[in-house]
């Protein structure tokens, strides 16, 4: 698990671009062709810029991870890490651990289903809509009446959009709000599981290799999309039929070599190369060292609450690799801000940007720049506290499930996002979910942990009403807190079937239950839509001021003949580059593969680093079947590259430059994860190589099955 | 501190050899002329197995580390840990640390006297005397008479050898006593302290960084030997002069390329690749856990007991470094031999062996092969209890002080070695050298913690007599045995002063002080002389069942054309090979040469990676003189090579096929350390370049007078 995306934090652009780095919308592609060419590409630039074509069409998201169809049957390759959770722990149990055992369904019927809510989404449209965004706005319009107009536009662009069932419409921002475009995603809601190879293979390392190279994780799975037999759309079902989709990619036996053009299409969701020196300084000052603070209790608080025999293990078994994942990732990156000299580099490039405002910007983008300023180390200050506010799974289903019914007393255009028809769904299999990743003990003990913390921050920095109720302000009085919260997690609806009965209830329904966990959430309710009301006033503010910003950096840039692309932002982007080993330490080279033998050598028998036997034995006996690669003397495993890619792009497909897949992207690492924030030229991403999947499927599992549905290029 | 040696551990050879590998007797060189052509070697390999001639002549031991001459007025290279505690922490006090500041002279008439008994030799002859020490003695001898004869023989042969003050000999036991050659050396005693870098560079990295690669550590110093103006061997004296060695080496300012010829003469203390299967198994199941205990529990009892403030903290530095050093080496060597399968491999051998045994040794020969298997199961349980008896330098220095004068109511050439006349002097400086390395409170606490681990083995392992004078057996009396030794420590005789005064007292004398520390020694003296003799019997049985197992091996080895080569015993040897990186863990590259930016690199401002500001600036200004290697882009630090060294090596120059100093050997990997029982191809050595010596001298410390001194070739 790596480069999942973990909508944990919401953080927030940086100066600089050099030629060889970004992640490139695939529109922007044909303006790269001589860069393309110089890195070794062969074919031709417009193929990679039409959404509809082969390879693009192949692309997919699974909304956090990105994958590929590699068969005309809705095959799907992906990230083991990718499926953990919707597939491997959804259909675990004490009986059978399929984390232990692997799956592969030998036929389609064998196949299992996803946990509710898992999907394939693929981008069909991608549609410039700034100015429909911005429509009826001007630079005088008042921050909460902006908001306000901002998310009736995007509703109306979304529901003339959404002109079927199958059809997902998302308005995205680009460069903090400058620009939005429109993108139109077909999304496909019966995925199953095909295959997955054992815990100890496809995670092989766990969180101590985990953003560590050399690698040898064989972090692959493969899913098949079906629809209905009239191609449209539908929830799982028997009579479900194999998605076909426009395209396929066929899976490289030859692989790459060192040195060799790869590119990898996906979705990374988020970077931070365009933000004001402020938040730079901030997040490596403060912000770097309160998450790693904030995860690491996390993880203690799962581990000291949950246990095998009870079940809850299992059940926080993914949430507990997301904050390992976020913590390794965060405190690699406050490293890596120290080794790579982030602030004295970054400052040096805010001063120069200073200067060329003082000198070229009007009066009115200079004050806007400093009320940005000054915005940010407000809220900076804010957000801290507000980390430690909530925390609670119960709590927060139930205020989505009293608010819905408070939205429903209104039409539905004028409902809250989040709250409208297309969102009932979704709701839905949000309050499935928590049959396996819930537990209401569990979740209790972390509550109370993390208001244990809120209690802490100043009366101004904490919501009045929550803190009153709970009895944070009273000293000495933190067991009336604690009380008050074993009364509310008392209350009637602490599962999912209880709680499914109560979510289309009105709101007038819902104030006659009586229940201890309602009652709490309706006193709080004022108080929730005042901070929502207050955040979104700041945010429109601050979305105004930084589109300023960008205007701004983007002039500075092009007078120094520089372009500033946007920052990941979840939707469809395309990095290039070269098979390359790294010397991140003098003395020290890290080979562009790792090989089969490297199992055997991090092998010892205790996790994460215990194999099978029958994996031993053919590395031992040297069983390399076709997959041979004579450079390394064995089966490569995992190979670096000079990608750009983040957390989104896992399970994105590397490509050669005849669209073959030659890997799955899954991992960066620690050393220079702070790519995030800046290009960092010794950064590689780490991909499982494409014969080492074969090689898996094909010698350790025999699936003929599979290997006789797609296509493999000798 | 890596390669020096510590005389901790009594330890104990092993089968099969390979042509590159091995610590070659100079005289073996000649038959290995095709294997080092080969290897890169263009000089006449006759030259090197002449003692007399250059580059030999220009090698010389400090007892414990090797050294090499560097120019005609006695200057020495060495090792910076090799000069740690004779002279570094000798001649450092409240006021002066010279550790911190480095030292240079940069005058001679400034250079620093060595403490007490530091001694420069020089091998002049080497001579086969098996038969000369076996005179008298058959394969029916009894043992303690064989002891006995083998005692007298050497006693003789030492004293007819050294026929003048400055001249030392020593008999060696090559192939566990299947043969013995004399060891002529010529006895340097006024050696002065000439250059020591600050601790930043000389031990660069520490303990955390000891047995590492890649690797930064200027271990470097220089010492020069001084002799009467009659060019005999004097003590420290104004009017010394310094020695003229027979020739010197000149230094490389070109140093090695990548692949490069190296050869590194010096003088290994003890290698272990002619074991039985036996003691290999008993070490890897049982003593490297057992030396890593009692390593540890020293390392810790040194930093509870000692402190800045009452100067115990410098006094027991070097031990500490000692302990801590073998810690790591020998926690190296149980995890190298489990990852270098040493017991798999070993015991494979071992039953060929058995085999051709079996099949090709007569009656005798097996009898004699099961009664020394049976041998040294036996002894191998008591010496583990035996590590734990003693531990007090107070008591043993007393047991020493009355030894002595027992044996001297004997004739000079009837008292034990160690107790001859020869020996008085090395007896005074030992009780010298209290002065910077003991103190009776710190050597109390060790003494009664390592006697509370004595006294839980079982009776019959442990001496009685001690046993019972320090009350060890009555159970819960523990408090008695503390009384005991306040009392023995409450002794008049604690300083080198008081202990002095009473060394050359006759035994009547000793006896009549009333002292309690001189009372326990003759308490427990009778029982100690048992405890010898026992030891001396076992032991002379043992080197006769050893030299026929010596013997079968030496057949057997012959048998499949292989030629074994001795153990390591502190003798001048020869290795040769090339510079090479290595790869250790797959998909990971150990370059061959680490480079100055990686002392920035690793520059962290805490020890032990914390250099001077002077140090990190020319870094940065990349100031690298005549230093530069175009190879690296900078100044090579350190380098590794395939050279075959272990403990005692350390300070050996390490030259070209020119007989050019090129880098002083220091370390070896702990990832390989396991050669010590078995040669590993992947074992290397690691040397500090020349050109970081030279250009520490010439940028960092600007020393003219050195640098006009030596002849650097450019």
């Amino acid at each position: 698990m790596i480069y999942k995306l973990l909508l944990l934090f919401l953080l927030t652009i940086n100066l600089d671009i050099i030629a060889d780095e970004g992640m490139w919308e695939p529109y922007e592609l044909p303006k790269l062709e001589s860069e393309l060419r110089k890195s070794g590409f062969t074919k031709g630039v417009s193929e990679l810029s039409n959404l509809f074509e082969h390879p693009m069409s192949a692309i997919v998201s699974l909304g956090g991870c990105s994958a590929a169809f590699i068969s005309p049957e809705g095959l799907i390759a992906t990230n083991y890490h990718c499926i953990e959770s919707s597939f491997l722990q959804y259909n675990s149990s004490d009986k059978q651990n399929l984390f232990e055992t692997g799956f592969l369904a030998r036929s389609r019927d064998e196949e299992k289903k996803s946990a509710p809510g898992g999907r394939v989404y693929i981008t069909i449209e991608s549609k410039e809509i700034t100015n429909e965004v911005l429509a009826g706005i001007d630079d005088n319009t008042e921050s909460l009446k902006r908001s306000k107009l901002i998310e009736d536009n995007k509703k109306r662009i979304i529901k003339e959009c959404e002109n079927s069932e199958e059809i997902e419409c998302r308005v995205r921002t680009f460069f903090s709000g400058e620009s939005y475009k429109l993108e139109k995603l077909f999304r496909i809601k019966d995925v199953r599981l095909v295959y997955a190879p054992p815990a100890y293979v496809g995670e092989f390392g766990g969180e101590i290799d985990n953003w560590m190279y050399p690698r040898h994780t064989g972090d692959f799975a493969l899913l098949r999309a079906y629809v209905g037999k009239d191609k449209s759309s539908k929830e799982y079902s028997k009579n479900n039929i194999p998605y076909k989709s426009n395209s396929y990619l066929k899976i490289s036996a030859k692989g790459v070599n060192d040195g060799d053009f790869v590119m990898v299409l996906g979705y990374p969701g988020r970077t931070n190369r365009l933000l004001t020196y402020n938040e730079i300084e901030y997040d490596v000052n403060i912000g770097f060292n309160e998450s790693i603070k904030f995860l690491n209790q996390g993880i203690k608080l799962i581990e000291e609450n949950t246990d095998e025999k009870s079940g809850t293990k299992l059940k926080y078994r993914g949430r507990k690799s997301g904050f390992e994942n976020y913590y390794k990732k965060i405190s690699g990156q406050n490293e890596g801000a120290k080794n790579f000299e982030l602030l004295k580099t970054e400052k040096a490039k805010w001063e120069e940007f200073l200067t060329f405002v003082e000198k070229n910007a009007s009066e009115q983008e200079a004050k806007y720049l400093q009320e940005l300023l000054a915005l940010i180390d407000e809220s900076l200050a804010e957000d801290l506290a507000q980390r430690y506010y909530g925390n609670s799974t119960l709590i927060s289903m139930a205020q989505r499930i009293y608010r819905n019914a408070a939205e429903n007393t209104k039409p539905d255009s004028e409902r809250k996002p989040g709250y409208q028809n297309r969102d009932q769904e979704r709701l839905s299999n949000s309050i499935k979910r928590m049959d396996f990743s819930f537990d209401s003990a569990v979740d209790k003990a972390i509550f109370l942990n993390r208001l244990e913390s809120y209690k802490n921050f100043s009366k101004d920095l904490r919501r009045p009403v929550f803190s009153k109720e709970l009895f944070l302000d009273e000293s000495f009085a933190f067991d009336k807190a604690q009380k008050k919260v074993d009364q509310i997690y008392s209350s009637n609806f602490t599962t999912s079937t209880s709680m499914l009965k109560i979510k289309d209830m009105s709101l007038k329904e819902l104030n006659s239950l009586n229940d201890p966990l309602i009652a709490f959430v309706r006193e709080i309710y004022e108080e929730s839509l005042k901070y929502e009301e207050k955040y979104e006033k700041r945010n429109a503010r601050r979305q105004f001021l930084k589109s300023n910003f960008i205007k701004l950096l983007r002039k500075y840039n092009n007078s120094v003949n520089r372009e500033i692309y946007a920052d990941a932002n979840g939707t469809l982007r395309v990095t290039y580059g070269n098979v390359a080993g790294i010397s991140l330490r003098d003395g020290s080279f890290y080979k562009p593969f790792t090989t089969l033998e490297g199992i055997a050598e991090k092998h010892t028998g205790v996790n994460p680093f215990n194999v099978g036997k029958n994996l031993l034995e053919k590395i031992s006996k040297k069983e390399y079947g076709d997959y041979f690669f004579e450079s390394v003397n064995s089966v490569p495993v995992n190979f670096i590259s000079t990608l750009d890619i983040t957390n989104g792009n896992s399970g994105s497909a590397t490509i050669n430059s005849n669209f073959e897949l030659v890997g799955l992207a899954f991992d960066g690492m620690i050393e220079t994860i702070i790519a995030d924030y800046k290009y960092i030229p010794q950064a590689r991403t780490i991909s499982v190589d494409s014969r080492y999947l074969l090689w898996t499927l094909d010698e350790m599992e025999k699936a003929s099955n599979i290997l006789d549905e797609i296509t493999v290029v000798y």
